[in-house]
């Protein structure tokens, strides 16, 4: 099974007004710890200007289950689930830490992945290698 | 029924390296769209930080249709389809329009908000008015 | 004397934990009004895409004289102030207003821009009827 | 002399459409390195929420030397450079290495800091014993 995991500090401009951070901030962790799962299949970000082969995200489902706060550690684990011939499903598994307490679940998501060539946009197939890594 | 719709254009800082709108920037343009709906159901951003009361996005799911480009017009129409004891779902329609063209899906969007009175974080129940105004 | 304005309103993910504005979402309105500014001396970011000719910001200076805060509405006033034969100085006075409130002055800024032509990444010469703009 | 460094990896979102990292990402770089420079200082993030004392910036002043690219990898190297009753200056150097390639400068900046208390936003004289630090 493919996995990636992430960790970073909640920057001050991931935090908004509520004193919590942003449902959208959660997005970004996602994404870096995707590019990761992405790498570790043998597609990274530092060969995609040059292929012109992008992962495009098509759909996300995201739960909140409890709020994060300045400087705690959000760590990300990031899982493929499932394969079709034109999609990757990734899970997303994230939890806060702050200085003192233990990691608690805050976010649980979902996003389903195609492969699209650039510049003219055309979907791709999922490389047929991938299948036997799901397994 | 209540609705709100925004509009806007695409900057710089919402495009990414593929050429097109990042998944995420999509998110900020709902954002807009549901604090205008909220301010149409009586609780207006501008009284927030005061009361203390905030709606929470506790679960976003987006489906991604096709790429949004820079300068592209963006419309967003926001809907609330469903009220219940403690929560309102938000749906929301994103249109594209680039200065020649007609306006395309783009991306079609749900949202699931509680109302948490801050500092404490205690869940509200939904004012009971609201379930008349979404009949 | 080409000027642009541009106005928004104080979204969420633009505040921060410390209840204000972030610093780094007064350049984001700034940007806008730069590429509003840009139209207005035919360069559109409708045409960018096609064109390869991109402005690149290459200084920003910008003093933050008071805070910001959720639902106010922020004015940017963007003017060009300079030209040379690579580059054009821009002026930028942001102010805030509260519901209630007159608008306030909360940032000063001042963006130095560069003409690059991509994918190349050359820097090209500012347009001779620009200097005339400016007078 | 109190420093901090830096190191992340460029993200999809940080870049735009010119196919480069947008201008507005390095103030997060920036962000997150005046952050880690403050903890030095003994002003950790993780205590800011409960002391409601928050560095402000002032002013930021920042060159864009050359263009930084997905999946580069950003150094931030910050400094204090001078400190007053109520100011701290503080100095940024950003470095990007692509995989292949040697670490080559991006951007310089400076950064005039405030110590603010919250919620009442008066402003605080600088602690005597960073005066001793900067030495």
């Amino acid at each position: 099974m493919i996995e990636a995991e992430t960790s970073e500090t909640v920057p001050f401009y991931d935090t908004d007004c509520g004193g919590v951070v942003s449902n959208i901030a959660y997005l970004r962790y996602i994404e870096k710890a995707r590019t990761l799962l992405f790498a570790g299949l043998g597609m990274p970000a530092s060969d995609m200007m040059e292929s012109g082969l992008f992962p495009a995200v098509v759909r996300t489902e995201i739960d909140y289950r409890a709020a994060a706060r300045l400087a705690d550690e959000i760590r990300v684990t990031a899982r493929i689930t499932a394969v079709d011939k034109v999609r990757v499903t990734c899970s997303f598994e994230l939890t806060a830490r702050s200085e003192e307490g233990e990691p608690r679940p805050v976010a649980s998501a979902l996003q389903v992945v195609a492969l699209v060539q650039l510049p003219e946009g055309r979907p791709r197939r999922i490389p047929a290698e991938w299948f036997k890594l799901i397994e």
